[in-house]
């Protein structure tokens, strides 16, 4: 941690600095520069509680060096975490790995057309939404448990693992029961009674990054997961919320590869949520898998004109099972771009 | 609804937007331009779901005109909500109600020293955090209910209404017994379930703003807990996200008479989680009297300096107390101004 | 100046650092911490170029703790500019100053009309816009000189000081004949070759905020002009780009007390291009003066509803007198409240 | 246009709105709704001045269907346009172009050092910045026109095209002497006076998107340039200011796509600005080229250490060599992807 003082700050008010620092076990070293000085802060063991100090006379300003994380650091756990959902495997070294399906279970029908697209197209995770969170109590909010054991069945029908987004703590037994991974939405990302409750959990979370959620404050809230002993967590970008209105969010593909310098945890992107407009989908699903995800997250649903929710973001099963083929291809040029050799061979 | 049609839409693609239209129980009727071609949708009571149109082709764009929110809509329902805290009363025509007290309860003794300068200084309502929503699990996460046992008892010692936040469901029950006032927080503003349960109480709830959320979201939150039942809710500005990072926030101050005008709930004004630094405080919370709100909440703590928690944008006693005293001068500056006869007699 | 290492940078890649710094003629001292170690750069007057230094191995941030300006500091320069427009003079102390009349000067007619209403009111200054930024090239653009010419013979006829915006050097010489005050508009806040002219000038400087600027960028702006040799500044909140897109921009008043508190320049408030909508208007006028705003900028019109440009943002003459009646009432109470026998006496 | 009334509006209050658009020529089309009234207006060509409407009692909200862009809209010119620069052509089907080269042309010997690296990698376009936009007065303002003479000869030497942003009119005459192409930066996308000045140019011209730009406003300032009769345009996408600071912008790649749907200019991406880290520039330029980039400009310095400017998001001459050689690559492998026969062959 560093204070800067202000400009004309006395002898005195340094000193008072220093005790505040020395009242909470700490080292203080004055550093004058040539315009103020800034007093170091030496001795602590991760983030320091500034309060007692930041707003004393003469203090301009406190910079803070630690994180409010660190089990999910890279710094502190270079080793790569690679996380297992059925009998796919998201983290660095593998290959890219599709979640798919409808954004709400509205039907058994739906569901299992959904879960055979999704299936023959080649994807590896079926999704599927039973609890919706809509802006307004008077839209559709999902079929609920009901709609758990339609996506279970279903995942079963086509032999793949099923994720699905919980909200509240009640169900999280249920949906422990019906599904393989469990999604905390960018509405909870700062949920924490729910984030601490799944980090008891011995099963795989997939946590959204919050709509205006920093960097810091999105691997934060994985600590708090991790922090409760469930280190199974799968990281997921679907867009921030800026003043352009012309995508329904914007997609910060950045992102990836700065998670993946700061933390050992998989990251994936979602470019249905980020966009809302189905033609870019595709096209963002390239640019994501160049950037270097781990993943993707599409949605998909049989006849898209008549979802109950999210439609104008959806593939429908040709227009996913092209986007398949396109990301397959890519994935082999970019194993060969990857591929140390390149730099020499090619 | 209003359906704009490319420039380039064919006449069969008019055509299939009016059947999907008719398709919805609804009437379209075209309305050709200069340069292209509009659809009205008619005959809808209230929001229409897009999803079946909005991907059609030649549809370039859908503009909703009905809101996701209408029993907090004051176009619906003109008349004032008045919510009653204890002996206060938050609403259109009545003197701002002042909401003060320590971010965390940290003692018994921290408490009851805050509840008593908080009486002193004229406040009506005692607030403190028992469950604190922390960045990072590392920091100080609160009392719990033995915090609520104290805040409840050091209401009971000042005689002043009590209000604290709730985080999760479970928590209902209990923050019911010792609160008289429950808060929804930030991060919880979309954390749809724990709307709906507070919905199903008797109690007054603080809503807080999201960081990112629109006042049509913030609304449609509000709207979530009016539609099962409860309407004393109060709505609270905390500041909002933008690129700014000299406050903690941008405080909104628009956003008060603007809700005014939008709906029937009284809508108040945090200064203390908005700006992040005391000296700021009092300023801002002049300008929220200024700018319309129905009352405000203020961070104060017995001494600051040492607070667990947001230490850096407590008040003092002493401070909170010349703070009060403003705010009553201003109140009857305000009064004056807002009396009819101003205009033709000042 | 402080570098972060890593938490893992070695023994070399710290003296590396340290050789760096030492190279650009500086001192660097180590301040080992319990995770990484960070080293403070002494000996600096001003802002150091790091380039040379933060991509080095090892590194993991760089914090810099001298601003990009410094004649604007009120940390360096205490006493506060009092900038005068004619007869009126904004800065501490002084009351607030009111700027007013059409966005757009469209007739000899109207903007005469305007002129009267503006100083039956009481205002001290008079604006117009001759030449005017439109986000589209096919929207009205201003009456350019002829607009000028227009102004400065309304101002003569109502004895009232003129400012309006300049957007292009070739028009510095022409508007200074012309006007008491030149405009920087929003949009070309970091113009900076236009600051640069207007700093060689001998009149007063209006810079307003540019959309998405920080607090540090518009005093590093305001740093161009005095820089050159013109302290005759005066900075304008304008509201900044948010994703609220509820009203035209998002009034940022924490502003006011924060450039008062980092700069001696003074501060005004327009709350009507900040809010674009009328009946918002007067309430965010008490509300800046409430915040200790030096001045307001208000948009007149004799008959806003025939406005060539931002008419729904404008006032008339009844709305504007009764607004100038209420801030004259305001700026009563604002002086009882500011009196240090407030504390004391009230 | 359409003219959204209250709920409670009256029918004279809507009989006036009617007469308001009859006195703009153009004829008003009720919608009567289940819940309010909207008014289609019919007849206009382009987007119609609100002003004496949107004021008027019982109007709720205005919804413009018009664009304030027309000359850069695919929507009325569908043919693709292609920019020629030197021997390389930006535009739909033709190979990425890249520009590359220092951010600030700090020596003659530099400027060649760059100049050959830039050119035996493969890249088309040779940048340099002789008039440099900083956000303080007291950094390195560029070499000016001595710079411009050096870019020139720098380009002459290794026979490739000359790009570098211009700030004033008056460096027009003297830049278009020297330069092969002309660009406006982020800084100056709103400065209307030299956007049309550079539309009286011939010669060709790289529009930056400003750091607030809605992509409405980016094509407007577009339009501006296209207007006055050059419509030799390239956008380039360069982050964007949003609430996150762990990048220096956010790069807002669905801006690629959309663009290219919506206009028929080509687009490039500066990723070096977007993210302001070097080990983040060669990914995002993948990701550039995956979401269909007609090209890149990427900053290229012979030693990033010792550069004036922006050092730290500098490629050296070996890592823009190896991402040249990527990007080559890449470019086979998305030829083969946006092959038609993909769909059915691979």
């Amino acid at each position: 941690m560093l204070i800067v003082m202000h400009h004309t700050a006395s002898e005195e008010q340094i000193r008072a600095v220093e005790q505040a620092v020395a009242a909470l076990g700490l080292k203080a070293q004055p550093i004058p520069g040539g315009e103020r000085t800034a007093i170091g802060v030496l001795g602590n063991r991760g983030y320091v509680d500034d309060t007692t100090i930041r707003d004393l006379p003469g203090v301009l300003e406190i910079i803070h060096v630690s994180k409010p994380y660190k089990m999910v650091s890279r710094d502190f756990h270079p080793m790569a975490t690679v996380v297992k959902v059925g009998s796919a495997a998201l983290g660095d070294g593998g290959p890219p790995v599709v979640m798919a399906g409808p954004c709400s279970i509205e039907s058994e029908e739906q569901m299992m057309a959904a879960a055979h697209l999704v299936k023959a197209a080649g994807a590896q995770v079926l999704r599927g939404g039973a609890f919706k969170p809509r802006t307004g109590p008077h839209s559709f909010q999902g079929l609920g448990v009901e709609g758990l054991k339609i996506l279970h069945a279903a995942g079963r029908e086509v032999e793949l693992p099923v994720v699905t987004e919980v909200m509240r703590i009640e169900q999280l037994e249920v949906a422990c029961r019906y599904a393989d991974m469990l999604q905390i939405g960018a509405r909870n990302m700062q949920n924490f009674d729910l984030l601490k409750e799944v980090g008891r959990l011995r099963c795989p979370i997939l946590l959204k990054r919050g709509m205006s959620a920093t960097i810091e404050e999105f691997l934060a809230a994985a600590e708090y997961i991790v922090a409760e002993g469930n280190d199974q967590v799968v990281l997921c970008e679907r867009g921030i919320r800026t003043f352009e209105t012309a995508t329904r969010n914007t997609l910060d593909l950045s992102v990836v590869p700065l998670v993946k310098a700061l933390s050992h945890l998989p990251i994936i992107v979602d470019p249905s949520h980020a966009t809302g407009r189905r033609p870019l989908v595709p096209i963002m699903a390239r640019a994501a898998l160049a950037a270097g995800a781990h993943g993707l997250m599409i949605e998909v649903h049989p006849s898209p004109d008549k979802a109950l929710c999210d439609g104008a973001q959806s593939l429908d099963g040709q227009g996913f099972a092209l986007l398949m083929k396109e990301l397959r291809f890519l994935q082999d040029c970019f194993a060969k771009l990857n591929d140390p050799a390149f730099e020499t061979q090619v």
